[in-house]
């Protein structure tokens, strides 16, 4: 199944001079939002993979589905003050400011193998800092699973020390 | 599988007096999140049901999962200004203020079989919104299924002419 023909281009947004991938036409497309899920939990499926972990909000959209495929449960990242009980938090820079996001350290065991998600590689800001995260609770991260990757923007050269793994490509 | 020993009480959480549902050991769990799915998802196999839509972020977490589980598509509701193309907006009242959400105008069809989910149905102002703002689209909303219902704020009354199912009741 070709994928990519489920993605929408639109010129200049967020804002002038940005080309915005939209993915909700595969998602809407019952046999493409299949294959997507599957194509993004099959290559890590003998890997041992204990938990898949995602931040909000966008990761999330794949993040259960993608536990459910894999048989393994789902730890969702949140922002800072959600997450009810104990938390390990990471503050990283943005373009303009700081974001800070928090995992209940509960959720990850020492050694835990965690497959990470997220619907898009661009400049790879948020996952190094969510890999950061799981780190210090002392995951072992497996690998990481996109479905759209942004190759101009090299992301995948910030996370050069994981297992990077992309369903689209442009 | 008695999935409400999955969900964790935390007293006082966001505020003094307010007793938190936590719903992440249930997520982090192999075989309870693969229940909640199919529990959320099995009352509405035989209703034709033609997409799952969600408000983010924790409508997300079940959404794509759930539409899988029924062999459909998945439509994201969002915050005002990060759905890319043209959307139908609805604003409305929170407790302190107001909020926008959002929805792709081509997302739904006049007549559009639409299951609505979240994990949490409270008072149930965010969905009755989210349920005006895809009528304005013409979707026909089959039902709404929410992980947990707490009972005592009354959501089931403000949306009175759904169908509602709740997998966990408090």
């Amino acid at each position: 199944m070709e994928l990519k023909a489920f993605i929408r281009d639109i010129p200049d947004f967020p804002q002038p001079g940005i080309l915005f991938r939209d993915i909700t036409p595969l998602l809407a497309d019952k046999a493409a939002l299949a294959a997507a899920i599957e194509a993004l939990a099959e290559p890590f499926r003998k890997d041992g993979v204990e938990a898949v972990a995602a931040v909000e909000a966008r990761g999330f959209i794949f993040g259960s589905a993608v536990a459910r495929a894999l048989g393994v449960g789902f730890v969702p990242i949140r922002k800072q003050g959600k997450l009810p009980w104990r938390t390990a938090q990471l503050s990283y820079d943005l373009e303009y400011g700081q974001d800070t996001i928090e995992v209940h350290r509960d959720a990850i065991r020492p050694g835990m193998r965690v497959l990470m998600i997220d619907d898009l590689l661009a400049t790879g800001g948020t996952m190094v800092a969510a890999c950061k995260l799981m780190e210090t609770l002392e995951a072992k991260i497996v690998g990481l699973t996109f479905l759209v990757e942004l190759t101009a923007l090299a992301g995948r050269d910030r996370l050069g020390t994981y297992r990077i793994h992309s369903v689209i490509q442009y």
